[in-house]
């Protein structure tokens, strides 16, 4: 073997060079995109919205067509064998307020796609968005990827339409992809999801159809400042975006990060067993739900859906819909004149690796109203009570309609100072760099879907510095 | 929140310029380190043999001490509830030429430490290396990582000594960790087992036992080109090492590395079942062994240790024997004057996240003597067919002495041509750097043991370019 200089074009660099700055560029561009004004797209939307019917109706149980209880009540299936089960869950853990319980989980064992096309209009890049209704979202409509198809969904379970754009991302030859990676989901409600999330971008022109807008990175930014607007498989790719730092330094190098990161999973052991729903202790399953017999947490219900644009024209599925409103946020300082947030090595039963890196506070207050002292989420009562000269940011955003109904969560950014959060904070909390943030996020299994709610909001300057 | 000035030196760099240098002077090192001359270190290892007691003896499964098979057979496990248990998988895969098996597998769910503690000498980085005898090492001593704990080691389950050194990787506050990382086992012997892979500087003075010596990285690449010198822990550990890289670039950037990997992944379904051993299809349990009905893949078997520098004197345990060579091998090229190996996305029924990167080949040879044509494993043969010219480095390893009886592979790096390997392989394989290894090795789930072992030797000079 000898290295001829007639291969050498072969060889490409590692690393785009070129592309923090194109992306630098659709960040600073807020006000208008090649399309669309910032301000049309509320028209845009609204019009969007106008143009589908869709009505979302709770039904029970006994109405839903092609989902049955079946094997006795140990699973809700659909028919075919696709799309999600219903099932139960025992989980053991070894520390927490509490040391072991049951609930109802969702299986989705298949990986889905959520993409995103990405293309340069007068040297910026654009993004193209789907305005998508999703039954359970609160308002529907909602801002989501190019593409967002589970397994199910292309391989025409649904024997609905063809999902558009899709052919980009099952072939990226096609185009050139800029991130591509495997992300897990809400670990108390899924078991063991992952999504794909992917950008590609291309060259060639691509046909628009109604639903799609190409929008710029900034004027997403501008969109994740409002309440229900930006949907879920958007942020968790928006996270995944190859956006540069010019961060200093960080509180933490990044090897010493993946150690403290290691080092928290290995001491956390939690066992987790499937198990038929008939098992499962403190739940119980009536004509329209199965609910917490504190009436905590969540509950399973079902709806029927009639729209225009979905794969097909009308359904009925099961939703987990949580009770009360989420609070999401990530505690901020800046650290030797570099912004660092604080993370939560946080393990969830639903996760492959037990342990991500989650907000500094994830929880749903009402679930712990019962709690007190030191069993009270830490920063929880911190971010509930932060005044507004300290919140950097704060918007509503629902969590995937197509699984959730109303689940709604405050996702914050709140500044505090040492006496609040000191830069040594307590076990499993750590500050790092949003830098840090987006090294991790490219590789699967780090960093989880809230904390990538957050991130996306980083990434796109819906959180000013 | 502003930024003060004083608070500036908290900030440190994310990654540490210097240590890629300095690890590059421990690599040039290879004839002699600060205590020992590379000759000098078989001399030292003969004396470490001769200085231990250490008789291993098959026993037949009655004559277990600790260990039985519980639950009416279904595993077999000792009385703590610690160390392991041998159960019963079953597989269902949705491709490859065997589509579903039954298999009994060793199940580990506790995290271990694999640490190497480093030190500089006269400003050379040395790696503290340990003489150490293990029960299922054909040659019984050889050279492993500083510390080799399972988490039963060192909660003292065995009521036995302290592991010596331990201190170091439990509170890498008292040095600096240059790696930490979560890496996979056996996938084919293991269900879902995980330790942690740690290397830690110290500039402390470090008291040194008759079973420790310090060797530079270009000693220890001498002795990986000597059969049965280092066992796999060292090689795993080795494999994380922070080397450096003066590639000018590679085939594939690493964000299309990446997604390719993403990809195979996701096309890949694997369903994985524990259940009891009694239930597993086409093996039988006798006295002595339980065994494959055509005595294929390996052997569940017992033993009994009586040995002088271990945790405690004399114990039994069960094994997993092997049956035949393992053949693992990197078919390299230099693509645009770089060195590329050309690795297998490789699912394996006991990994975590089923794929994992693997050598081009990992097998042995007898368990696929009955299969033919396009069932043969892809480059099986060009390999065990390579000539003396092409093979670049050849030599025997053993797997892990404290789990696996015997378990010997040839360990190959075989220069090939565009003829036998084009650049644009089949399906599940891709050319990669060495530095792409190392980038994807510093996070889990990614190179699989086999072919971090060859990273290993990659990374100490064990393979010349």
């Amino acid at each position: 073997m000898t290295a001829g200089l007639f291969d050498l074009p072969r060889l490409r660099a590692r690393e785009d060079a070129g592309l923090a700055e194109r992306l630098a560029r659709s960040l600073a561009e807020t006000t208008a995109g090649w399309q669309l004004s910032t301000a049309q797209v509320t028209d845009w939307l609204a019009e969007r919205a106008l143009a589908h019917r869709f009505v979302v109706e709770r039904i029970p149980f006994a109405r839903l067509d092609q989902w049955d209880f079946v094997e006795d009540g140990a699973r809700l299936a659909h028919h075919s064998g696709k799309f999600f089960t219903v099932e139960g869950l025992r989980v053991t853990a070894d520390q927490g307020p509490v040391l072991s319980w049951d609930q109802p989980i969702i299986r989705q064992p298949e990986v889905g796609i959520l993409g995103l096309l990405l293309k340069e209009f007068d040297g910026v890049p654009h993004l193209l968005m789907q305005a998508k209704m999703e039954p359970g979202n609160p308002n529907l409509l909602q801002l989501s990827p190019t593409v967002q198809a589970t397994r199910s969904n292309y391989t025409k379970v649904h024997r609905g339409s063809e999902v558009r754009y899709l052919e980009y991302f099952v072939d990226p030859t096609r185009g050139r992809v800029l991130a591509d990676v495997l992300q897990s989901e809400q670990g108390s409600w899924f078991h063991q999801k992952i999504n794909r999330n992917m950008i590609v971008e291309v060259d060639e022109d691509v046909p628009i159809g109604d639903d799609f807008r190409w929008l710029t990175l900034g004027q997403i930014g501008e969109l994740l400042r409002r309440d229900n607007v930006v949907n879920m498989d958007a942020r968790t790719v928006l996270a995944c975006a190859p956006i540069g730092s010019d961060e200093a330094g960080a509180l933490h190098s990044d090897t010493e990060l993946l150690s403290w990161f290691t080092a928290e999973r290995a001491r956390r052991e939690m066992r987790v067993e499937l198990m038929p729903l008939t098992e499962v202790n403190d739940w119980r399953r009536g004509p329209w739900s199965i609910d917490h017999d504190a009436g905590r947490y969540f509950s399973i219900v079902a709806v029927s859906v009639a729209a225009g644009n979905r794969e097909v024209t009308r359904w009925t599925q099961p939703l987990l819909e949580p009770h009360g409103l989420a609070v999401t946020a990530f505690l901020t300082r800046r650290i030797g004149g570099v912004p660092h947030v604080l993370v939560h090595a946080k393990a969830e039963a639903g996760l492959r690796d037990t342990i991500e890196l989650a907000p500094t506070v994830q929880y749903t207050p009402e679930n712990y109203a019962h709690l007190s002292g030191a069993d009270r989420p830490p920063f929880l009562d911190l971010v509930l009570t932060a005044g507004p000269e300290s919140v950097r940011y704060r918007a509503i955003h629902s969590e995937e309609g197509g699984r959730f109904l109303n689940a709604e969560g405050r996702y914050l950014v709140v500044d505090v100072n040492e006496a609040d959060a000191p830069l040594d904070p307590p076990p499993g909390f750590r500050w790092v760099t949003p830098g840090q943030l987006r090294f991790l996020a490219r590789h699967p299994h780090y960093v989880n879907v809230q904390a990538r709610s957050l991130l996306a909001c980083l990434n796109t300057g819906a959180v000013g510095w």
